[in-house]
């Protein structure tokens, strides 16, 4: 029993690591409890504790429950690897492969899938608690978790690329203070990072990719960060989600494909997208519904292909004018944005359509000013390495005509918008009886 | 003796770290010096050491006094929970709360109360090294600073709400380079951090909160960085101040209240504010005092009413007409920010006025652009319940017709600047003679 | 051997770490590899290693060379120390310095000098693994790697003031992915970090100065992120440098001189340079060499004049008519930033030349808008103390008349940019008939 309270994972005598490692974290908690169970009124009492996780390959077979306030849980080694690229590296090649799973201080999720509506069993850190104060401090540092593999969902799609599974790596259920996930590694999970009702939270340099949704903020919440982190999410899922959240900051982000969105908030207000890199091969990029005075500024949004064999054909379901940032809401700040959209024009949809870049469809007052956007028609190709397909894509700027694109369309549903040297007249769609409209000047105004 | 240079406190043979942390470092200081007495000419001799500080209760009750370069003090938590919640429970449902106190690896300040004019001696970690070369490297990471309570201090607040107990948790007296603080928790301190003579200092990622003072850079420096952080201070202090600097970077901190200011710069040159998400009770939110060409860009303002009943009536003293934002130097560029100022008309002060946002005092060549000013009127209530209470307000975005304000008002001090797009023409007062101007556009334009 | 995958360079039983760290640490990767040999394709087998440097002094004088994933080195203390200036003291005063040399956990790198076209040879960690999986998850956390001296170079400048020795910290020959470098610090290397085909690599809150070139990211690569850095490279050398990379996020960090430039990008595609705070003594700050695409946006720039008499005279070559930005490429986006030109205007060159800020020098679409010049005609001076000469000149902004110069100028090679708000008509060189313009209004517009 460690009179220090720091605890390994390997040296504690409770269970076996190896085979269970939420049994083992499970009992070091019981332990940090039983050990800390007075209260000194006069000055503490309850300090908490650190667990560690050297690098290694840990099974977990049993949910870790989290109730205690001031845990750390710290590993040596966020362990990415790319298991989609792996799981798409035909059998008979896999003898050649240096390695075939990530590492690191590696927590594989060997709970059963979550049945639907069960979703918070398959969490393999769960975190609950009632009652006063808020459970504060609890803190994961540099591990990894992985959900080994996916599963079919009845999609067509291989099982091991539908980003479905049923298990979350960390699932807070309840209000929660001063959190902090950092230099974590999520890899082949459903959920990555579910938090409810999060105040003060800290999101900060972490890898988390090839998960279904990596970040979601849900119920509602304030003045939290997601920083520097580089993040990816599946067709169907988020990379950051917020819902009913003030005084959110999303910046210094590097978010890259496939998610169904890059940035998706949901009645958040007072809060800041701002200096994200963002790339997506589907509209609907930055979603703001029902979100107001919010400030989306200097983000570089690029949308092009699917590069990848395996996953060219999937896609979000969104068309063309659904914008690449969607605003639902009033009075929010988009300012000074790089927009490339680089598509095969062939591919646009409805076919022949315009496609649309920023799309106001409710609200009031918004403020569109000095984003730029590039439109450049490729010829679209993919091939079965992802990395060189992706640098390709990426690298490729040869001259085009371009295409011509709405950089901005105001429905008839919000108005009294400002849209100011964001596109030429004929790139902006707004009633100007309704909203203010300045163009961006043209060669010889 | 650690041939390794690696300290526990935990473990040092001198002194008991639960009664005294302090002279536990002190003699692991004495020791690192005696045993790196000698200088190796050709290649080394004095690297320093870390000192480890497991989770735990440690009062301090010695100043711990640092004056060698490359010393790493690090524990395994930041250790925050809302000590300001906590102290305004009543007593009699304390038996029903699970902690009381902040924890993770957690420094007690038991220093007796600086008097006035000797505040370096309440200063948990006091720095000082005079000759040359300036201290260096040295580094305070994952650890909490705790300073327990606040004493009366005449106002008629409750003793707890007062933000003064004359603790400090870091002072740095002397000239110093590259230091680091890095992901560390403050909490319960008159002054969380303050540094003179600072030369490429790191304050990144650390949660400082409820203190009367969080960030304080003063004296002068340079080429220093503050990233990052979740700041709050208390309505006399500053949440981040800094004097005769350049080039100094503070971005991606997301500052919440009750700071009298959230960022204030007196004599500080070439230098950006930019990224961060503002949140403050109070008018005069950023403030460039004698401050010239700093750029102020896409940070996120938001000025609502205090909502937690304990503060509510305590204020910083300004009216409503100094502006949220307060530029009184030259050359500076303010662009791309977003202002929410969600207010109770009633509450206006002086009463009637139009409330301020930008503020040019003095100076001239200012550069005023594309700034957007949202104005909501709301009626002012408050909760005993903090949470949930700052949550709801953050939140509320009812339709109002708000009110009018004064987007920029150019003193007579000032002139030669440029405005343009921040606001119509009647929002904007500024003598066109000496100012440039350009309205945002309006309907019809 | 460790059973739990952690190993410390001071208790390993092969080498001598004090003498040759290099043949340790290649010692302990040895034993990595032979104990992880067997993958189980069931779910893992080969998680990788952390190695700990403990603080102290360790030469190198054996490459380290990593080819195994996951594999994380971490110190305690990134140890810097400014040996520029120790190196520019008197002999006869180090007896009075409090310590020579830079500390932490520091690796002096003592390898022979790698010769022209070996460049390889001279670097203290050299990673390379071809095959499949690219080499993934190698991190590096704070230690420091220092190269102690700098050789003669023929120019004339003391050898301890060349940057040049041969010396490289960080090597890797071939394509990776998520690596992290965090918390190190790299002082006197010629090269600090060169990096072929990065993938999702992250460089987050180093200190890397003092070094002929800081960052290099080479070859080809995407989606990584240089993020929250203090960052200074030599005049013959870059601060941040990358080709071929798209996707690319460089933000939030602080670059002082004196670097040759302190972005330099060749061939880069769709990434971001924003919120810097950029400090040069010579024109040519950032350069997007064909480089398109990309967002420039909300950055500082301050060029002055070297103020430390032992680098007086020395420079990066280029006139002033070459830009502090310096585009050639096409449809990338540059707003918001902030420009300080602060230099004597005696110096200019050529001789009674108008200064140019912004030059744009091939390439189409460029969008520049609202970004602010500001002039200051200084007289310039230098001093034998390094950190006030600094200090000093940052924070001197006395009122003078300015000088004029040259906001934005356009070769005839480039065409159809738009240029808004970024300079008065007499500032702007551009041909109307090819690119969009409109000026700054002008006091009584």
């Amino acid at each position: 029993m460690p009179s220090n309270n720091c605890y390994d994972v390997t040296t504690w005598p409770v269970g076996n690591p190896a085979k269970d490692v939420g049994e083992v974290i499970n009992s070091i908690i019981a332990d940090v409890k039983e050990r800390q169970a007075a209260t000194d009124v006069n000055d503490g009492g309850k300090p908490g504790a650190v667990i560690y996780i050297p690098p290694g390959d840990y099974h977990l077979r049993t949910q870790v429950v989290i109730d205690v306030s001031f845990l750390r849980i710290e590993g040596s080694g966020h362990g990415f690897t790319s298991s989609s690229i792996r799981h798409n590296v035909p059998e008979d090649e896999w003898p050649d492969l240096h390695e075939l799973w990530p590492g690191g201080s590696r927590i594989i999720v060997d709970l059963p899938p979550a049945e639907n509506g069960e979703e918070a069993k398959g969490a393999a850190f769960y975190i609950e608690r009632s009652g006063s104060p808020r459970i504060s401090s609890v803190e994961f540092s540099n591990f990894c978790i992985d959900g080994l593999h996916f599963v079919p969902d009845g999609s067509g799609l291989k099982a091991e690329n539908t980003y479905v599974n049923g298990k979350t790596g960390i699932y807070a259920a309840t209000a929660n203070d001063s959190f902090r996930v950092t230099g974590m590694g999520f890899v082949y999970l459903e959920n990555a990072l579910t938090i409810y009702n999060a105040d003060a939270l800290s999101i900060h340099d972490n890898f988390i990719a090839e998960c279904g949704s990596c970040i979601e903020l849900r119920g509602w919440g304030q003045a939290s960060k997601i920083t520097d982190n580089l993040v990816g999410a599946g067709p169907k899922g988020h990379s950051i989600y917020a819902e009913n959240h003030g005084g959110l900051l999303i910046t210094a982000n590097n978010v890259f494909p496939r998610g169904a969105s890059s940035v998706h908030l949901n009645g958040v207000t007072r809060s800041s997208v701002t200096n994200n890199r963002l790339h997506s091969f589907y509209p609907g990029m930055v979603v703001l519904a029902e979100s107001s005075e919010n400030l989306v500024a200097t983000n570089h949004f690029l949308r092009d292909h699917e590069p990848w064999t395996p996953f060219v054909g999937v896609d979000n379901g969104l068309d063309d004018l659904n914008g690449l940032l969607r605003v639902g809401g009033s009075n929010n700040t988009v300012v000074n944005n790089h927009f490339s959209e680089v598509i095969d024009s062939e591919s646009i949809r409805p076919a022949g359509a315009t496609p649309v870049i920023i799309r106001l469809t409710a609200g009031v007052g918004n403020f569109v000013s000095n984003n730029h956007v590039v439109a450049k028609d490729v010829h679209s190709t993919s091939s079965d390495s992802c990395f060189e397909a992706q640098v390709d894509a990426l690298l490729t700027t040869e001259e085009s005509e371009g295409f011509a694109v709405t950089a901005v369309m105001v429905d008839p549903a919000s108005s009294r918008n400002t849209i100011l040297d964001s596109g030429s007249d004929a790139q902006v769609i707004a009633d100007r009886a309704v909203n203010a409209f300045r163009a961006t000047p043209s060669i010889g105004f």
